[in-house]
């Protein structure tokens, strides 16, 4: 017989710019927030009775509130995702709630060769990820990340001695191109004591782990990222890195009468390599929801 | 101290064309293929030691030579996924293989008000999605899906009744427009017969049901639909919809001296809400991995 | 010394999607409007001074209204189009007005077997596209379209004989596979009866010519292509079409000992052919600003 | 009788990554490069009699070709591509050769606090554009530009005393949130000393001079933009800006009893203003076919 299994629900991408006008220069703070809300919603799916259903119109006006009520919290979206998620598991059929947010980086602009107080550029090189998870029991985890930063090696890339199967074509390779798009999460087991310093940190532990790795693999090279994550921020309980191999293919051009010293490359879309793991530190419990899922 | 967690590769997105010319008309598959392997691939990770590890390149390779192999089972991709994934599981150090498959229809063209043998129009009304995972101890779930599928109702949707909070504005509405992306995946307890006949059903099924239900709310249709396709398709286990309620705003006439009886809409894109549940037979063991995540 | 050139304006991608209620069943039209207004803006420009700037804020409201107002013809792009852009033209300052409108197709879905009355599915498989262009003079050019619609030839193409240089490596070919993604737009010379008759009559004319004809190149396709739809639209002046190359590249198979009789092939992203060209009518004068640019 | 009009043809994005490795920093070019030509190409669209075609496919490897062989001036994409157009325009049949390229812009990474030699992450914040135009007669066309590029002001902005109409609802105000994504392109009407030089120094001086205006609307900023670019780069004759006015609207907090004194804002997806224009040298010729279309 069908039975209702595990639900939930919300407002996805809110899109919500706060100014810092308090100071001069003014500081701004923009993200795309999504909240998703589960417990005992039975009743909405079943019949249709929605006593117990906070709108999704309220959950996108009480980010809104948040933005302005919640001060300079707003400008660190862990900090952020936390008041709201803490807010959300008071409301009475609330047993779990999630609020991930995209964060956009922006820098200021300079005019006559000076820093203006009031004239930004959106700084495309990476989107900074949150998810706050927390119940109505008093837990809480706070996931940051980072989405979107592409990185690239012209040597120093290895990839020989695998395995070889009916289907195997590859030549081994002692110098390839490496490139990839990191996405990472990162739990923290304890908080930082400032949230923005905190991911200004990781994300310079992390592009340095990559920039000086000689890599044997990108396998090895994930857990050498992931390694010096946890050795940078000694609060973090697990990293989970996701790389796609963005494959650069040398072009052929003896046809044409030409060598390619690993000068040429195609930039090639698909199909690519993608190359999943995480890193955690051997003395903490599990992780529980902090990583999203349903 | 630092550990190696989960981790898994493959390669994604292997877009391959399987053309039936042995018979006239012709016919086409049209594929989109990931793999992502799981197992004991520490070395690599640990010393790049890659002895272990089947290459990426030669996942995409299997995946075109069984485009040619395994012949009419390309054209179901649930059984195309099978074949592969119980392969990879073959793979020494592979404990897990999944094969995700986004499957793009086609329809015949018209030539002269003929049905066309060899000419075919992109179908884009949404995309075939297959999930197959399979372990190497002969475990193994499918499950299929559908992605992209836009569907609107213009009356029988009603909304109110809700929790009001500080923050909650909306008012309620016995008459509102209705419209969605579904997303669905519903895992096979047991194999149909036919997988595409399966995919038609369930797909009428579905579309039937959101049409011909009068809603009080999201949650509720949701709840009706997974209902509908369980009990049209009695292998199914379990079915997950993901529900983005892609809101379609009245647009206030009033300064302009007109009214709007539910004529004119805009269509927002950001935010929505977004309505996820499952429904699921009461009488089955847990899915297991069926549903794709790590 | 710096002087200001050609400058346009207005709102873009305007939402609005109209019901038609009068009627059981309902009918649907869902469009994205953009509006550009161009004429004697220099005020704004040089000194700031907008009093001769119609808000684009109110050329959303005019869009939204007139789909209220415009009863029927909202049902029509081309009919919507010219609506609002003879109103434009009455604006003081503009003295030209564009109406570029994306349409988004639905179909009725079905419930117990019947089509259902209120509810409906979008048809992914192409978007129709208007740009209609008004002079204060009195002016005006309607060209019809359609974008996305990806089509596809499993046999009856060939492609050989081709001037071959120091970089020209392909093999000719006798039978290959052709796939395209259409963009069309054609000039009315003269109105037709029915938009909404005509635009079906020119894609079952554009896709059963493309279904019905043996390629010597796609360049001979598009030609072929052009005359069909001149020759069932009578009224049609010129028709523009777009065509890339989607390349589905024979997968080599033989490293595995297979063959591959035009069975497997990778769908390539990047690099594609792009052949673009017009055929016209030649007996009538030039298009002016028909077919947009700026 | 239907007759062919305009045709033209080529290869659409050729994604090649150029490394120079005979200088330690490594450097790279990340090009996107796509090349139209027109000329007399009729026979193949009338009679599919290909023998004055060269093969997309030959174009393809000719760009691969040129980035081994055309050495530092693969370095600059106004280069690139001129020495591209040029060898085209001497292929028999091509009268006109048209080379875009989208360039993405990388920096070096940094390792233990100093600029890594060989790693590099991709600067998302714009994309530089080229657009090489050149005739079998001699003439050649160089535009330059940039995508992409976002910006934004908490500030300085105003916007009132604007034609108001019976459609008319906007607020005038005296302090608005202004943002836009910046898409320009500028024709050299003398070649600058230093492509690379050049672009920085545009660059400069458009993002100044956006942070340094005080805005009475966006139509005022785009030609103090313009004004302020020629003004830097004296031999460029032409800039053709496209500014979409990213609408950052102040929410409404009053119903929960908050003000919002500037603070809190949706950052609005569609519709959005667009505004473009052109500022130009008054004494010289025509740019010809220098900005991009048919």
């Amino acid at each position: 017989m069908p039975v209702l299994g595990h639900t939930q629900y919300g407002k996805a991408e809110v899109r919500v710019v706060r100014v810092f006008r308090d100071t001069d220069p003014h500081r701004i703070a923009d993200h795309n927030v999504s909240v998703a809300l589960s417990g005992d919603f039975a009743d909405t799916h079943l019949t249709g009775d929605n006593s117990g259903v906070l709108t999704t119109d309220a959950i996108r006006n009480t980010v809104n509130a948040f933005a302005r009520e919640a001060g300079d919290a707003v400008g660190a979206p862990e900090a952020f995702g936390r008041a709201l998620a803490r807010h959300f598991t008071a409301v009475p059929q609330v047993s779990r709630a999630r609020v991930r947010i995209e964060t956009y980086p922006w820098r200021r602009l300079e005019h006559d060769g000076q820093p203006h107080p009031h004239a930004f550029t959106r700084d495309g090189g990476h989107t900074r990820t949150t998810t706050v998870t927390a119940t109505d029991d008093g837990g809480g985890w706070t996931v940051s990340g980072v989405a979107g930063l592409v990185v690239l090696k012209t040597t120093g890339s290895e990839f020989h001695g695998f395995h070889v199967d009916r289907y195997t074509t590859l030549a081994p390779t002692t110098d390839r191109m490496l490139a990839t798009e990191v996405s990472a999460q990162w739990w923290h087991a304890d908080d930082p004591a400032d949230w923005n310093d905190s991911h200004r940190t990781v994300l310079g532990a992390l592009t340095s782990a990559f920039a000086g790795h000689h890599s044997l693999s990108l396998q090895q090279t994930l857990h050498h990222v992931g390694v010096a994550v946890l050795t940078a921020g000694p609060g973090i309980g697990e990293i989970r890195l996701s790389l796609p191999n963005k494959h650069h293919l040398l072009v052929d051009l003896s046809p044409f009468g030409l060598d390619n010293p690993g000068e040429v490359f195609h930039a090639d879309d698909r199909p690519y390599g993608l190359i999943e793991g995480a890193v955690r530190r051997d003395d903490l419990p599990d992780p529980g929801p902090a990583f999203a899922g349903w």
